[in-house]
């Protein structure tokens, strides 16, 4: 190229959606972890929901005995071998659903993208319940749909605000509530009533009810209600699912729509058409963990439950933090007493260390919709074995200490 | 729920863009196929780039050996190991990136999803050059993005039109320029002038270069020309990539964007960071087959050319039917002596079988833009042995004999 062309050059820029687009709180610190850990320091990492039980070894062994010689695409609504096992697994759930009724997806990401797609066109509303799941942000972006919170507060638990609250919140252009029980970042469950509520509102207004359930199993305290569970709103009712979470299975990245409303799954299924397939090995390998017996969640629920109290029993001693005892998933919404939760966050892996160990966390704004909120709060998962979890807070209280004589 | 309220209960629509959503040509006759095996016919599935080609077997001793007890969430980037493996691959290209250049994908599906929208806001416009890959204007939708086409002449075999007509279409919302190359539907390997004519016009006009190049080892004649060829559009080059085909792995969903933009890089990393990541284990096994010798697709690119020349002697010989031999890829587009070949598509699953056999074909209409294009044309992939590719051709052009007969 001449040089003049060369000083003409305009400069090119991404798009304007993609300047919006957001980093997630989860992740965007992970060029600082792994600068700590390149020197030397071990990292807790509760910044991410990523269990460190092991994958059943069925899904291994299934893996292992793939009876296909070509890894082919597979049916764009999902292997029909797992769709039949996950009409079994809803019907353990109580859930009277038939194949026609699911596609699998990749991953939970992919069920809630393409709701929100099936559902809103761009500029339209979804309501959804601050602190939400951060990343509901990103796909709100990369939908073009407007994400419209109402408020949960730590005072109530995270409960629902009084049906008024929402109700306000609801335009012309509002297309569904978004609702995840068990939640993540609070780890609260919702009741009975609080579902009812909703789904009372989805009829009144004529809104879609999402509901991101991908927790279902992890309730320590109460029950779950899924949005399958009011028939009176079948024609609007969409359940987001994943495995990740239920079978520590993240990486394989499969997730389900479920919906009796037709149109809905059909164009899910069109969306799934271009998109081709989800992971055809990932599938054949889950197929043989819904076999498990109900047993297998026993004994992950008590060692959650255990990793729970630990963790809040923790938080709650630590000087000046705040923080609710959550009854399910395993993540719990923490104040501290900080003023900026991402700067802290990030100071914990480039200036903080106690004896060559640190914490990484999820710093709690992203996890808000309202400008300012969650500034002084962080999202913990607490997802590893008890005696690191109780070193980890050891460390990070330490690191809170620290932090707060220094930007006293 | 009481009656009066199931009187008074709106019907709830999903969104207008959910409806715009098209099915798949490729995949959208499935239904009819599943029915037509249920009579006990064998379907000659020439409609989608499957390859029946092994998996080669490093790949599946791979993840048999996946060294981890969980399957847990991957970076979002990638699988350092198999970013690095992606740069060598790259080196042997002769392409010169490094691993920040690089963002996994969960298939060449989202390579496209992730670049289309980094490069367009809502309402902005891509030039495409017609018939193309039919899943574009799917991505479109979803994305919010137009499609522009230009298109690309049978007699011209299917080669860029004149930079005159493509510079007529480019208006203020023009963002970039898709291609593909070698093409799917057409097989056309652009040649190094009409790849240079697109870096000028992304020059002049200030926009992005897309190049889809899945198909960079399937060249049977000259020689593929990528647009990492071009240094003085590194800041506006996107290239994306896909092991699906290279290594008969299309179930595995591993993909790639790549791009010396950093900016673009970086907000593919968002995206994909909101989704979280590609799947682990996949990401582990497409790692090792990186290490494959060059022999290996020597092999497969002679099959592919056999079965190409079979494919052609035998369209070339039936009546009305008109094609000419693509250089690239493994698909043809066909002109048939048929008015409306969706119905022809379906009526091959629903009406018709020969000896208890039959073909399934991908209509061409859903591989343009412009309305009323391709009605006539079909696109078949040919990713059967010889053999089974010699007998569907007989099979089809009983079929089209038929068909004409029935509907002269």
């Amino acid at each position: 190229m001449e040089k003049s062309a060369e000083k003409t050059k305009k400069k090119i820029d991404i798009s304007p959606r993609a300047k919006e687009m957001p980093a997630s709180p989860i992740r965007k610190t992970e060029p600082y972890a792994i600068e700590a850990m390149k020197r030397g320091i071990m990292v807790y990492g509760l910044n991410v929901g990523q269990p460190d039980i092991e994958t059943p070894h069925v899904f291994f062994d299934a893996v292992r005995n793939f009876p296909n010689k070509v890894v082919a695409y597979q049916r764009s609504q999902g292997d029909s071998d797992y769709l039949a096992a996950l009409v079994g697994y809803y019907k353990g759930c109580g859930y009277n659903v038939t194949e026609k009724d699911i596609i699998v997806t990749t991953g939970g990401s992919e069920a809630i993208i393409f709701a929100m797609q099936a559902v809103a066109s761009v500029g339209d509303e979804i309501i959804v319940f601050e602190p939400f799941y951060t990343n509901y942000n990103g796909y709100a972006v990369m939908c073009g749909v407007k994400l419209v919170p109402v408020t949960s507060k730590a005072e109530d638990g995270y409960h629902l605000p009084p049906k008024a609250d929402i109700l306000a919140k609801i335009t012309s252009r509002t297309r569904a509530i978004l609702v995840c029980t068990p939640n993540n970042p609070t780890g609260t469950v919702l009741k009975r009533s609080e579902m009812k509520m909703l789904a009372e509102i989805a009829l009144e207004k004529n809104l879609f009810l999402i509901s991101d359930e991908v927790y279902r199993e992890f309730v320590y305290e109460g029950e779950h209600t899924g949005v399958l569970e009011f028939p009176e709103i079948a024609d609007r009712a969409i359940l987001l699912d994943s495995v990740s979470k239920r079978y520590s299975l993240c990486g394989a990245r499969i997730g389900c729509v479920v919906s009796k409303n037709a149109d809905v799954i059909g164009v899910c299924i069109r969306f799934g058409q271009a998109r081709l397939c989800s992971p055809t090995l990932e599938q054949y390998g889950t197929t043989a963990l819904t076999k498990l017996p109900k047993s297998y969640f026993d004994e992950i629920h008590a060692e959650y439950k255990r990793r729970r109290d630990v963790t809040v029993d923790a938080l709650q001693k630590m000087d000046g933090v705040l923080c609710r005892k959550p009854s399910g998933a395993f993540y719990i919404m923490a104040k501290l007493p900080i003023r900026d939760t991402d700067e802290f966050a990030q100071w914990m892996l480039t200036d903080f260390q106690m004896h060559k160990e640190t914490v990484r966390v999820a710093p709690g704004a992203g996890f808000y919709a309202t400008p300012g909120l969650g500034k002084d709060e962080i999202r913990l998962a607490y997802v590893l074995e008890v005696p690191r979890l109780k070193r980890a807070m050891e460390v990070l209280e330490a690191g809170i200490k620290e932090y707060r004589g220094k930007h006293a």
